[in-house]
């Protein structure tokens, strides 16, 4: 049963919670006592009998032996396997071992359980943590295996620890930084995407920065054990503050909860007369409690919820100087109330400062949007002059001849004839009777320059007054080094250059983010000096919080802040985003090769903004701790056109 | 001129030695000066008035500016350019500058002179040493460039210099590895095989191992100071006993000298007036003593002059099981008369071990040649039994029926009807009506069991008596890890998956060996016992000298040696190869991501053999310092069939 339905929260993986058992012969009573009597969704049961060992049984009429799996295939429907059944894997194979007969045991066996598993549809099956630090051997394995799995999932679990010291010293017995693990595990296995990890919660947490890494990895479940719950005032399980927020943070990035290992907690006895004399399960408890804890979580927002398909969901930058928008996509911008609310306040600002009070009745301030699409920044413009009871002359300039249809239909009906004229014609190239006091755009992409704004307004200064506003007045790009092995494998599944030479417009989520971000590039308008060029280049050090461990970088989050002018801002910069508008996801660019960072060694990135006749593009590369090939070299695979 | 002509060295690129020279306007005598009087191959000369900085001329008139080169493109034939003159990009250019018109500048003279350089065709550009110790702008824009071009090759200038503390150091003024330099500037410019190295040759040099990485590397010439020659008795330039040898190797590696700076040397007035008042070239004594060290390296030994065409060249390995192989093939290999001797030795050994000499005239020996091919084993057999007078009954096992009509005509011919019996059959499903005292195969690879020996063997063991005898009784194969840039990029050149998963056999020649070889698999023969299986896994770890500096590890040099029987061996493994002995070159085990090493981190290996029922194949992994992919998964790139 699931954990919740409601909030949004109904549409997660998260809401399933299953349960670690032993080895049963006797699959129904299993899946009757957990499920049925339990409550839990799924149990996550060993496939077989852990005695067994192949080379035991090797000789004694081998043509006749049957594999020792727990029950066959039709104890269970296909359908009961596949949704309740997540599969165990012996937990006592060693394939890193020193010992042969082991090793080769625990090679046949981990092969007969998988194939055991696909042969009844599993989903998922877990796979033991390695034994030692080592684990070549284990991933060559798996990686074979991996190659021929289409549906089934294989969850390397992972303890959630991570020694204090200096981490990985393979000659000492303490704990290790867990990640470092599943790290070369997955690099072993080359990011195959039907690996994941299953984190095994301790009563001792990691810190928050370490944890934190967690979130841009591909986590499946977390296993908690008995043994990390709390007792609360009236006996029964709780969990603390900071495991609470780890389980939240699970549950908001699709991970599962299980629960694993034998109860802790004597209840009192008056909740077991509750139950009426009928079996109740013993960790029915611990159940209860993630319940609630998921219960508990705030409803996602109106705004996120119409947004969840978009999650970590790559797309292609638009283009908005080489094609046209669509009516839907005019549509989705001008209902972003907040931002042309900021317009509207940078417009009054620049209004009043443009014309003093005593001379509001007789002067008339010329306004140029340019790129108006269908008009809400005229709009906003207008309400502007009307709040500062300014006299206003618009021109509202714009190449994309179906928006100027609307933004002629716009005009009409709102009577704005003697104060609007409308220009279809490329700003670029408009050849302005008068000149501008104030330049309005809307030109930003989610890297502020992105979608060519600085090349856009370099064209149409030509018809701003000296003395001029432009507004934006300013705008930065930012960036900051991310975990996101979702959209890494994702931009990987094509299988080819272009794709990790592109950058992508996405709603980040399932992503751990390493080090505040910093600016890259800025622009200025008006900017009317001789020697001015859109060409950018900027190096950037980032230094990974010295208690986080190790992390890999599959790319860098990319966000704009932009000054419409003096004070009034907007932006998507996370520390400093404008609340409430959503006209703009982050950007996403890739690294061909995911680098790993360690808190003493920074991370030395490059971007350049580079310019050619009909196109500008960016390059980007690592090139500390370890050199990676520049990517996009002379816009090859990425470019907007001019 | 070219340095020498003889002893193979003729056709070797090393032959021809440049100067460096100061830039001039008038480009034929600058030739006639450094060519026809100085007798050099080429000069090394500036293609662009040094005073020249974009940014001074901007605006002047730029439509009637003409690059301020070195001469019109008419001043010399093409073949004169293209041959006799290598550009030298102005050694101003900083494109890692703080100073953002410096910056600018130097991206637009190093494009324009590249631009003109390859208008000329001539052969190479030198660019010069990264002026701090980043300089990811400066690949960034040699990058770009690198695309467009097909034949110009580019050479970074580098200098030979490894501080002998920690190595990069950003914020002390000290020497730091240059190595690390062109490392972190061929992995930004991905390898690309048009970018080389020029290696400045000074008076002091780094360690020998230090020295030995270049060796891997692509370094196309060493550009010698006149500072760093000493005096002799005479008066005259010469190298130390150490440059002596260093420039003996880029010699052998095909690099060229070139002579740089101002004669240091005042040469006695008897040599002068040799010239008898013409002219002389200032640098012509260094020049001289250049041709006198190549003149005086030994001839390339007749097999090496006869294997120069397949130095660094990758083939496929042979696949002797599932193709039968080409008379031509077995012409080579029977040449080897080394080897033969060796088996002769061994089998002479074996039949003394197993008959004594006074039971010489009444026991025969029944020695089976599992393989036989066109039958040198079988003379190598039977001449040991002449050489011992033991008495001797052989079978000679051969599944390729072509080489069966060989051998029976051998038989014929030397009259052996008596004493061989010839098996045109598959030594694993041959039924033999007795069983044998001696096996005797030449089944081994270059890697040992790379062409299926063990399965072969395991095959013919059933018809050896269980006291008998194989030769070989055991082999084991090696491996090194290898700085080999050129056998990676022939690599890549493939541009797919497979060819980085594939071993190669190769006569490996620019190849850096960084650290003693090791063992990976041993097999021995023969033998009986019930749990034996060809599967193998090996872990290695590799140190390098700590002195050594960083290297990168583009893949590993695999060899094998083989015990015959007893002290008789026969193998490659660098340190115990039988001498003058042609039938194997190494193996080479490429990575799909070089990897590099440091002195205080061991490379840690991992290399499996994996069996199949019909195939066998290795897969191979780094898991430190950085973990590569597992390479060649369930042999999907590269097998050898049963």
């Amino acid at each position: 049963m699931p954990l919740g339905e409601r909030g949004g929260w109904e549409r997660s993986e998260s809401r399933y919670c299953g349960v670690e058992t032993d080895f049963s012969d006797d699959v129904p009573s299993l899946l009757s006592f957990n499920i049925s009597t339990g409550g839990f969704d799924y149990v996550l049961a060993p496939l077989m009998n852990p005695s067994y060992r192949p080379s035991l049984v090797e000789g004694k009429g081998s043509e006749t032996r049957v594999l020792p799996v727990a029950g066959s295939d039709l104890v269970l429907s296909p359908s009961q396997w596949s949704s309740h059944v997540v599969g165990k894997i012996s937990s006592w194979i060693d394939l890193d071992s020193e010992d042969e007969v082991l090793r080769m045991d625990s090679e046949t066996t981990l092969k007969q359980e998988i194939a055991w598993a696909t042969h009844l549809s599993l989903q998922a099956c877990l796979l033991p943590t390695p034994k030692g630090t080592s684990c070549a051997n284990y991933a060559r394995c798996v990686n074979q295996v991996l190659q021929g799995l289409t549906t089934l999932q294989l969850w390397l679990r992972v303890p959630l620890v991570k020694s204090d010291g200096d981490s990985m010293d393979a000659t000492s017995d303490g704990l290790t930084d867990s990640w470092e693990l599943w790290n070369s595990f997955r690099l072993l296995c080359e990011h195959d995407s039907k690996l994941s990890v299953a984190l095994d919660v301790m009563s001792t947490l990691p810190s928050e920065t370490s944890l934190g890494r967690w979130m841009g990895e591909s986590v499946r479940a977390a296993i908690i054990s008995t043994d990390s719950f709390l007792t609360n005032a009236r006996g029964y399980p709780c969990l603390s503050k900071r495991h609470q927020k780890l389980i939240t943070g699970f549950f908001d990035h699709a991970a599962q909860v299980v629960v694993s290992g034998k109860p802790v907690h004597n209840l009192p006895k008056a909740s077991d007369s509750n139950t009426e004399g009928t079996q109740r399960h013993p960790l029915r408890s611990y159940l209860d409690y993630v319940a609630y804890l998921f219960q508990k979580m705030e409803p996602l927002p109106e705004q996120e919820r119409i947004e969840l398909g978009y999650r970590d969901f790559l797309q292609a930058p638009l283009q908005p100087l080489m094609d046209n928008l669509e009516a839907q996509t005019y549509e989705t911008f001008e209902r972003d109330t907040v931002k042309y609310l900021q317009y509207q306040r940078a417009v009054a600002k620049a209004l009043v400062d443009r014309v003093p009070d005593e001379k509001a009745s007789e002067l008339t301030t010329v306004l140029m949007v340019v790129g108006a699409g269908r008009g809400p920044l005229v709009r906003a413009s207008l309400l502007a002059a009307e709040e500062t009871n300014r006299k206003l002359k618009v021109y509202a300039v714009e190449k994309n001849p179906n928006a100027v249809v609307t933004l002629h239909n716009l005009v009409k009906m709102e009577g704005w004839e003697d104060i609007v004229t409308i220009i279809s014609c490329d700003m670029r190239f408009w050849n302005a009777s008068e000149k501008a006091d104030i330049l309005v755009s809307e030109l930003l992409g989610s890297f502020g320059d992105n979608e060519l704004s600085p090349e856009c307004l370099d064209g149409a200064q030509r018809f701003l007054k000296p003395d001029g506003i432009s507004i934006p007045s300013s705008y930065t790009s930012f960036i900051q080094p991310v975990t996101a092995s979702k959209l890494y494998n994702d931009v990987k599944a094509h299988k080819d250059l272009a794709h990790f030479e592109t950058p992508y417009v996405v709603k980040l989520h399932s992503v751990a983010r390493l080090a505040p971000s910093q600016s890259v590039f800025t622009f200025t308008h008006p900017n009317f000096s001789a020697k001015a060029n859109n060409q950018r280049y900027k190096k950037l050090n980032f230094n990974l919080p010295s208690d986080a461990g190790s992390a890999l970088v599959h790319g860098f989050a990319g966000y704009f802040d932009s000054v419409l002018y003096k004070d009034v801002h907007l932006g998507i910069e996370p520390t400093t985003a404008t609340p409430n508008m959503f006209s703009w996801f982050p950007i996403f660019f890739p690294l061909r090769k995911p680098v790993e960072v360690h808190p003493d060694s920074p991370l030395e990135v490059h971007f350049w903004r580079c310019c050619g006749s009909s196109k500008v593009w960016y390059e980007w590369s690592v090139s500390s701790p370890t050199p990676t090939p520049m990517h996009n070299t002379n816009g090859r695979s990425y470019w907007v056109g001019l």
